[in-house]
This record gives C-alpha cells, structure tokens and sequence, in this order.
C-alpha cells in the first residue's frame, strides 16, 4: 500500500473507532434514537439468542424498551480490532464491559464482545451489523446470553 | 486538510491518548506531583458537586488528599472521543472505570465519564480543563457524585 | 522524524495495539497456543510472584493449565503507552481488568498492568517480555500478586 493509502486507513480506522465510542455514550445517556443512527437504515442486529433486529425502524424500538429499563448504565469498549476487507467496508471486534442498574436498585455487569461489519456512507462509516456475544455476566443468568464461543478446556 | 495536516491530526490525537494514559498510571501508583504535571498552571478541575479546583498548586494539594485516602486504586479508560477546535487546542470525553480500596479494605467503584478540554503547550498536550461526571457508582451513594445527565426514559 | 518515519511508527503502534487485543481475544477463547504465538520463541512472561517462564513452549504449557482453571474470562485492556527505543523495539505498558470465572462458580476479578517488552520479527511484532502486575484484585487474595509498587501515602 501507498503511503497515501496508510493514512487513509488510519484515519478510517479512528473515524470507526470514534463512531464505536459514540454509540456507547448514546446508549449511557438513554438517546436510543441518536444511538440507532450510528447504523444504516437496513442494519441487522443480535444482542440477545433471538432473532436478528432488521432495519433500523424496529432497532430503533428495541433500544427504547432496552435503555428504558435501566436508571443508569455504563459501557465501556477496549481490545478494538478492525480488519478492512475493501476501501468501503471492514469487519471488527470489541469487549465491552456494560454494567446496568435497574429502577429497583438492582445492578448486573456484562463482560462481551461486539462482532460487527462496518460499511462507509455518504454521512461516514457506519454499523451494517452487530452482535453482542458474551463472555459472561455477573448478577444476570448469563446462560441465555449468546456466549463468545470459549473453548472447553477444563484439564480432566 | 493536506495528508500533512492530517497526519499532524493523528500524532496529537496519540499524544492526548498517552498523557490520558500516564494521568491514570500517576493516580494508580499515588504520585499526586506528576499527575498534576499533565496540567497547566492555570487549569480547572471538578471531581465533585461542590466548586471548581482552580489552579495546578490547588489541584496537587487536591490530589495528595485524594489519593491518601486508598490503598489501591485502579483506573481504566475508555471510548476515548477528541474533537479538534483548532491546532492546539481540543475537547475531549473518556469513559472511567475507578476501582479504589481503602486502607479499611472498603472498596468503591466509579464508572464515569471525563469530559476534557486539552491545550498544546511549549512541552506539549496538557489538560486545561477536566470535569468528572458520573454514570453510576457501586459501593459509594452516587448521588453525591454530577451527573453524566441521562435521559430519564423509564417507560410508562 | 519525517513524516515517512511518523506514519510508519504510528502503523507500529496500531500494529503492536492488534497484536495485544488478540492476545486477550485467545486467553478469552481458551485457546492457549495461539495465544503463545504472539510471543517470540525465547521470551520472558512473568504472571505470578515466582519466577520467570523463559520460553514459548513453557510458556505455552502454563497457559494451557492456567486457562484450564476457568469456565469463563473476560479480559480488558486500557491505558496503552508504546515507547519505541529503535525502530524494531519498543517497551509498553497497558492497563487490564480481568474477570474470571472458574467451573465451581467463584469468581475474581484482576485489576492490573501489563509491563511490556515488543520486538518487530519477520512475522511482525511480537512480544519478547511481558510482566504482570497487580494494582488489586476483588475476589481473591491480592497479597501474593505481583505489585504496581504504589508508593504508600496514607495522610498521618
């Protein structure tokens, strides 16, 4: 690659990244609306065993009932790796530590991962798809969260 | 902007990033001094609701205090956003996990949010202006901490 | 430095930064050799306050009964500082919250620092010393880790 063309990808790179902080902060001050923009409009979305939210219409939806229940949260990203596949689009991967209050006082922390494709728009990068797989969970059931796919490896 | 501008952008981007990081490794291993050292002589700081720390001499005076209380602290940062508002000078928010042990082995843990403002100096990026504000605390009433200002968005 | 020499030690650095991402991304998965490769073959890990593991294929053999004690990790790292010392060396450190979960349902959670030696081979940059330290941990007996060497400054 050029020297032009590693630069560019750096700054791709920060621009992602920044985008991955923005859609925290969004979701930590309960603006589901400015959270879901951070995807395009035919995303597709997995937090949960389910099904795929598609589109960011029912998204949208979904992160007002998901923020609503909850007085505060904090997210909190690190281990960042993106791989870009083309000058427009990239793969990436990040933890994520999410710890949640309820109204009722009662607190749960999630320890995860986000597996996401990232696709560049006229308005900048943007998620097409992302999926929350988790590492575990303290003070939640994290048996019916979709796990990261740990190796079993107990020594017998 | 030039590919030269550009570049310059990502170099102070990086030197913000790594004097974040040394703000949190002085205050991990209680060197009040040095921590105050990424500031200027005039700064301002805010950890709590109460008034402004105005000034380097008041903030290491604040920190040596601040510090004494804990045996151990351990700080982490994260979703690190720096806007540019010219050459030398930046806005910037981090989010903070703050776990602190007292020497009474009480332990308190913040999840904050640092919103920054960053001047260039003759010795290079410093912090002119940092104000903590708290998502949410777990071991401490957060109550008494200011607010990241969540939307309130329980549904009805 | 030229700005050819500017670029290319911020693509270090973003290198070195993957290269420490994947290393949490296999101790998390459970995958103990690929997490040994991103060490040289005659490096120096030290995790515990015993001696060092000189040695990939030592090293490799402690992680497989180090991760074997867990049914679930989540590793987390902030704080990332790179100094190069030449252009093929460089020294880190990065701050990491580790929560582990062994298979009788116990957990802890680490909150410590990696001290860090990074030589570029043909392969890349990998890591030819890595020191763990503790600032603390939650959950576990934090006096027979390693210490951050915080000065002790409780007020008199």
């Amino acid at each position: 690659m050029s020297e032009s063309s590693l630069l560019r990808q750096l700054l791709d790179r920060q621009e992602i990244t920044a985008v991955m902080a923005a859609y925290t902060r969004w979701a930590d001050m309960n603006q589901p609306e400015q959270q879901a923009a951070v995807f395009i409009e035919d995303c597709r979305v997995k937090y949960h065993l389910t099904d795929w939210i598609v589109g960011r219409e029912a998204l949208t939806e979904a992160l007002v009932t998901a923020l609503a229940r909850y007085a505060k949260t904090s997210h909190h990203l690190s281990n960042i790796e993106i791989d870009f596949d083309g000058p427009d689009s990239a793969t990436a991967q990040s933890a994520v530590i999410a710890w949640h209050r309820r109204y009722d006082g009662s607190e749960w922390t999630l320890y995860g991962r986000y597996v996401d494709r990232w696709t560049r728009t006229g308005q900048g990068w943007r998620l097409a798809e992302r999926e929350l797989r988790a590492a575990g969970a303290v003070g939640r059931d994290d048996s019916q969260l979709p796990p990261i796919g740990r190796a079993s490896g107990a020594l017998t």
